[in-house]
C-alpha cells in the first residue's frame, strides 16, 4: 500500500527535520573526504530516512545505551557508517572533533562499519544482509523473553535484499507476528557496480515483503512528511512492517545524484566543499533529541544460578549429545537467561528436552542456519545466553555470520551434533568435517569437543558465563563414560585419561575412545600410551602438551575426526610451535572423502580406527 | 494457478503410472529397511511425482549419461535417495542387487545422500538449499552458453525452503528467464522433528514464488495425471515454474502416513514386509523407459587454446587483484569454455574486464554469495570453467556450498580479493582472515595466494585444467612485480626470492614483500635471510621447505595475512610435522581483532608488520 503523506507536520517540524537531515549530509561528505575513503553516496540517500527516525520516532536515551526501555537502531548495510556516526555527532554521542579527526583511522572507535566498540552500536554489520536477521533476533527477546515496549529499527540497503539471509528474516517476522520490528529499505537503486536487479520497482518489493508476511508501506524516501507518517504506522501496526523508500543515491549532491559511478567513493576536497555549501555549509550544530525511552525494566538480572546437572555412571554408554540435551535442561531451570534455538534438528540435537521443559524459551527457526546464529547474536544484545544447535556441517551455512558474530563479540553457544565420519552410513554431506578448523578461526571463539557424558555436562555448564563465540562438538554414538560426576573440566584444560610415558595419544570427542583402545593394545605390544582428552581446543592445554612432550620423548599421536586442515592437530602443533617444543608428531585426520558405512568401517577407511593409531604409535616407538 | 487435470493420460498409462511409483516405494522400503537406515517416509511422498517425471517427461538416456541432450534431475531433497536410487533400479541403471545390497553400505556408491560418483548424478545434495541454486546454474549454462534442448527439473523438500538460497535461486530464475527449469515442491507439510512453518499452505507457497518471477503450478502430488499436465505446462511455459505438490509424507503405507514420527526412520522387517504386501508385493520388475532426449551437439569442446597472458615490468607496481582480471580475461579469449561470475564487486574484483570483453559468458548474481557458487557449480556440471570472484571475507557467506562443491569434485576457481588487514580503513567486517583456514579444510581444494602479477597470471592460466575447487586470493594494493614474464609456477610450488642461510621468512600474498623489506633489515644487522614465496598453500611445497629448514639450521619465521588458525602457519607445521622435519617456527599472523587504519598501519598492530618479522628472526638467530 502507499502511504499518502498527511502532512500532519507543522511547517517548523518539517524545517527542522529538513536542516537536520542536511547536517546529517555535511558531516557524512566531511568525514569521507577527510579520512580519504568511505560511502558518502550511500549515507546521503538515507539521510532523510533516519534524520526523520532519531528526530521523532527512535525512542532512546543517548546517555544511557544501556536502557533497557531503548529501541534498537541496527545499520544493516553498514558501509553507511559516516551517516550513523553523523547522527551520533547530532545527538551529541560523540563530538564533531571525534567524527571528523578520527574517522577510519587507525584505533579508532569510528571504524569503516560499526562495530559494538560504540556503546550505541549493538551488533557489527557491514557483510551486507545480517542486520536485520540480527535485528529479528532483537525482536525476538524484546517481545517474547522480555515483553519490552523497545521498538527494533533496522535500515537496510536495497542491494542487500538479494541475500538470501533476508528472506529467511522477514520469514521469520511474519511468522513471530514481531510488530516490534520496522525495516527501513533505502532504494536508491545503485549497488555496487551499477544497478540493483529491482531498481526502483517497489511494487515487486511489496509483494515479495508481503508474501512473506510483513506489512510494506511504500514511500518517497526524501519526503520527512511521508516518512513519518510510515513510520508512524509501523509502530502501531499489528506486525512486522518494512518501509520501502524510494531515495536517490547521491540526494543533495546534484554532481554525484542517481550516478552509479559514485558507489564509495570520497568526494576531493574541492568536491566535498561545494557539496556542503550547497547543503548550507558546515556551521550547523544541530542537536537532536528524539523521543525518550518509556520505563522499562532490566532486561534480565545476572544470573548465577548454579544448575542441578545430570549425572551418569562410569563406564555407561551415553552420547554427549544427550549429555547435551540434559545439561541444557539444568541451565534452563537455574538460569532464567538460558535460551535455545533450532534449526528444524532438536530431536537430533537433543535441544529438544529443553524445548520440553522451557517451551518459552525456546525458538524454532526451521531450516535457516543463518537465522539461526542471527537470531541468537540477537539475543545475545538484550543480555539472554543462546544455545543455538544443529548437526556440525550445517554451521557452514551461517559461516558469515558466525564470523561477524565473532567481530560483534557476541556472547552465543554454537552445538554441533552428528560431527565426523562417526556419523556412519549418512555420507559426506551430513559429516562436520570442517567445522573445528572453520570455528578455531573465528574471532575470540572457544572450541571444545567433550569425549563423554560428565564433561559434556560440566562444559555446557560454563558457557553461559564464557564470552565470544563457543562452539562445542557432541557426538552422535554412545561411548563410555570415562569421569566421575563433579569433577571439573576447566576451559582450557585437558585431561589424562590413562597415563603412560613412552608415547602420548591425543584425542578429541570420540577419538579419546579409539586412542584408548588402542592403548589397550599397545599395551600388549609392550608400549606404554598415554591417553589425553583434549576437550578444549581452543584455548588448548599448553601445560599438558609439555608434560606430554617431555614425558614421551616428545612422541606424539594426535587423532582427529575431522579433515587433516586447521583442526586438533593444527591446534597442537601452532602451541609447540609458539613453546619451542620440537616433537615427533603423528597426525591421523579423516583423508580423503568418505562415503557410506558403520562407524568402525568408516573410521579404518579414514585412516583415523584403533589399528592405524597402533601403527602411528608403533612408528614412534 | 491451480491446474485442474486434464485427464488426457489413457487408463493404462494411469495402470503405468501407479505401478511405476509403487515399483519405487517397495524399494525405498526395501533398500532402507535392508540398511537399517535411511528415510523411506519422505521417498514415499514424492514416489508419484518422480515416477510421472522420469516416465513421461525427464528425457533422458539412461546408457549415456554424458549425452549432452539429456534433461537433468536433481534431487535437492537428497534424504529421499532411496527414491533417487530405485528410479535408477527402474531405469536399469543399476541392479535390483546393487540397490538392496549396498544401499549405505561401506564402499558402495549408493550413498546415504547422493553423490557424482554416480555417473546419473550431477551434484551432492543433502545439504538442504543447494539442488535448486545448482540446477539454476546449470539451466543458466544450458540456456545461454550452450543454447541446449536440455531441460533441469529440480525435486525441493518442503522444509528446504526455509533456506535462504532457494530464495536467490528462485529470484535468478526468475531475472534470466530460465524457461529450461522446472522446480518440484514435495510438500508433505512435515520436517524432521514436526509439522513445516507453512505446512500445507500452498497459496502462500504459491504467492512467494509468484513474487520472486516464477510461475506456479498447485497440484495434488498422487495424482498422475494432474502431475503430467503440470510437467506438460511447464516445459512448455515461458519462463522458470515451480510445480508445489500437496503430498502425503509415508504416502501408500497407512501405518505412517502424515504421522511426524516417522521422518528418517527404516521400517522394521514386519512392517516393511506388510508395507510392501499392501504395495502390491516386491516381484515387480517394471523397466521404464521414458523419452529420449533429442540430438545435441557436446555442449563444450575440450578446450587447448594458450592464452597471451598479461606482460608486466620487474618492480613495476601491480595489485594482484588487476593480474586476476587481465589474466581472466586473456583465458576469455583463449578458451570458450572459461566463465565469470560475479556477487556485485566486478569492479572491485576486476572481473569486470572478462565482462567487458564477453559479456555473453559473464552472469550477474548480484549480491548472493550462495547463489554465485552454486552457480558456478551448475556450469562446471555442463563442462564450463567458471571464476567466481568476491571479496575474500564473503566466502564465508557460501562456506557450506563450497564445502558441498568439494564433496561434488566440482571443478570450480573462486577468487577472494580484499583479503586481510592489507585492506586498511574498512575495517574487520570487509577482512577475508579466515578464508585460507576454511578453503584448506574443503575435500581435494587447491589455494594459491600469489604475491605478484606475473606469478598470479601464471596461476590463473593453470587453473582450467586444475580439478576440484580451487581458491585464489588476491591483494588489493599494488606491490612491486618479482618475477620475469614466462616463469613457471606450477600449483605446489614455491619460490626463493631472496636467498640467505640464516633463517628463512616464509610469506604468501602481500606478506612476502614485508618479508623481503625484513630481510632487507635484518642484512644491516648481519643476518641473512632467505625469503621464500609461499603462493601455493595446498598443496605446499614440502621440498622447498625440508631446504629451507636444512639450510637454516631449522630457522623459520612464517608470516601471513590471517588468523593464526589453519592458515599457512598450520599448513607449513603440518607439513614439517608429516616430514618428521623438527624446526623452530616462529608465527606471526593476525593476533586480535582489527580496527582501521593504513595498511601499514594495520600490519603493525596485527604484528605481522617488517619489525615484527625482523624481531622473530633475531629470536631464532
Amino acid at each position: 500500500m502507499t502511504v499518502e503523506a498527511a502532512r500532519t507536520l507543522r511547517d517548523e517540524d518539517l524545517t527542522g527535520l529538513a536542516e537536520l537531515a542536511a547536517q546529517l549530509r555535511v558531516d557524512a561528505i566531511r568525514c569521507t573526504t577527510m579520512a580519504g575513503s568511505g560511502h558518502p553516496t550511500s549515507s546521503l540517500s538515507a539521510a532523510d530516512l533516519l534524520a526523520v527516525l532519531v528526530a521523532r520516532h527512535l525512542r532512546y536515551d543517548w546517555s544511557y545505551p544501556g536502557n533497557p526501555g531503548n529501541d534498537h537502531l541496527i545499520l544493516s548495510k553498514g558501509h553507511a557508517s559516516p551517516l550513523l556516526y553523523a547522527v551520533f555527532r547530532a545527538t551529541g554521542a560523540i563530538s564533531e572533533q571525534e567524527l571528523l579527526e578520527t574517522y577510519r583511522r587507525s584505533g579508532s572507535r569510528l571504524q569503516g562499519h560499526p562495530t559494538p566498540v560504540l556503546p550505541w552500536v549493538d551488533v557489527a554489520t557491514g557483510s551486507l544482509g545480517q542486520g536485520l536477521p540480527v535485528g529479528v533476533g532483537v525482536a525476538l527477546a524484546a517481545r517474547y523473553l522480555d515483553r519490552s515496549p523497545a521498538h527494533v529499527w533496522v535500515l537496510c540497503g536495497d542491494s542487500e535484499t538479494a541475500e538470501g539471509s533476508v528472506w529467511e528474516a522477514l520469514d521469520k517476522a511474519g511468522h513471530y507476528g514481531l510488530d516490534n520490528l520496522t525495516t527501513i529499505v533505502d532504494v536508491n537503486r545503485f549497488g555496487q557496480r551499477g544497478p540493483t536487479e529491482l531498481e526502483w520497482d517497489l511494487d515487486t518489493y511489496r509483494r515479495r515483503v508481503e508474501a512473506f508476511g510483513c506489512r510494506a508501506i511504500l514511500v518517497d524516501g526524501h519526503d520527512p512528511a511521508a516518512i513519518d507518517e510510515a513510520y508512524g504506522q509501523a509502530r502501531e501496526a499489528g506486525g512486522p512492517t518494512v518501509v520501502l523508500a524510494r531515495t536517490v543515491k547521491g540526494k543533495g549532491v546534484p554532481e554525484v545524484e542517481n550516478d552509479p559511478a559514485w558507489h564509495g567513493k570520497p568526494f576531493d576536497p574541492e568536491l566535498a566543499e561545494r557539496a556542503v555549501r550547497a547543503l548550507g555549509g558546515s556551521r550547523r550544530t544541530i542537536r537532536v533529541a528524539g523521543p525518550r525511552p518509556p520505563a522499562a525494566p532490566r532486561a534480565t538480572a545476572p544470573q548465577t544460578g548454579q544448575p542441578e546437572l545430570p549425572r551418569y555412571t562410569r563406564g555407561a554408554a551415553v552420547a554427549t549429545r544427550d549429555a547435551y540435551g540434559d545439561a541444557l535442561r539444568a541451565l534452563g531451570a537455574a538460569r532464567p537467561d538460558v535460551v535455545a534455538l533450532d534449526g528444524e534438528v532438536s530431536d537430533s540435537t537433543r535441544a529438544e528436552r529443553f524445548a520440553a521443559a522451557y517451551p518459552d524459551r525456546f525458538f524454532q527457526m526451521f531450516i535457516a542456519e543463518q537465522q539461526l546464529v542471527a537470531a541468537a547474536v540477537g539475543m545475545a544484545v538484550r543480555g539472554y545466553r543462546p544455545f543455538a544447535a544443529t548437526f556440525a556441517a550445517f554451521w557452514s551455512r551461517a559461516y558469515d555470520f558466525i564470523r561477524m558474530a565473532g567481530v560483534s563479540r557476541a556472547d552465543i553457544a554454537l552445538v554441533g551434533s552428528h560431527a565426523g565420519v562417526e556419523i556412519g552410513p549418512d555420507g559426506p554431506s551430513q559429516m562436520g568435517l570442517e567445522d573445528i578448523a572453520a570455528l578455531r578461526a573465528v574471532p575470540g571463539s572457544t572450541v571444545l569437543c567433550p569425549a563423554d557424558a560428565v564433561s559434556c555436562a560440566a562444559l555446557v555448564a560454563q558457557l553461559p558465563d564464557l564470552p565470544g563465540v563457543t562452539y562445542l562438538r557432541t557426538t552422535r554414538g554412545a561411548y563410555p563414560v570415562l569421569y566421575d560426576d563433579g569433577e571439573p573440566f576447566p576451559i582450557g584444560g585437558s585431561r589424562v585419561v590413562r597415563d603412560g610415558g613412552d608415547v602420548a595419544l591425543l584425542g578429541t570427542g570420540v577419538t579419546v575412545h579409539l586412542c584408548l583402545a588402542a592403548a589397550d593394545e599397545l599395551t600388549r605390544e609392550g608400549i606404554d600410551a598415554r591417553v589425553v582428552d583434549v576437550y578444549s581446543i581452543k584455548p588448548v592445554d599448553r601445560q599438558r602438551l609439555v608434560e606430554a612432550v617431555r614425558d614421551t620423548g616428545g612422541r606424539l599421536v594426535v587423532v582427529e575426526d575431522h579433515y587433516p586442515q586447521g583442526g586438533l592437530g593444527s591446534a597442537v602443533l601452532e602451541t609447540l610451535a609458539d613453546l619451542g617444543q620440537p616433537a615427533r608428531v603423528q597426525h591421523l585426520a579423516v583423508r580423503g572423502l568418505p562415503g557410506s558405512g558403520t562407524p568402525t568401517q568408516q573410521f579404518d577407511r579414514a585412516g583415523i580406527g584403533v589399528s592405524a593409531i597402533v601403527s602411528a604409535a608403533r612408528r614412534l616407538a
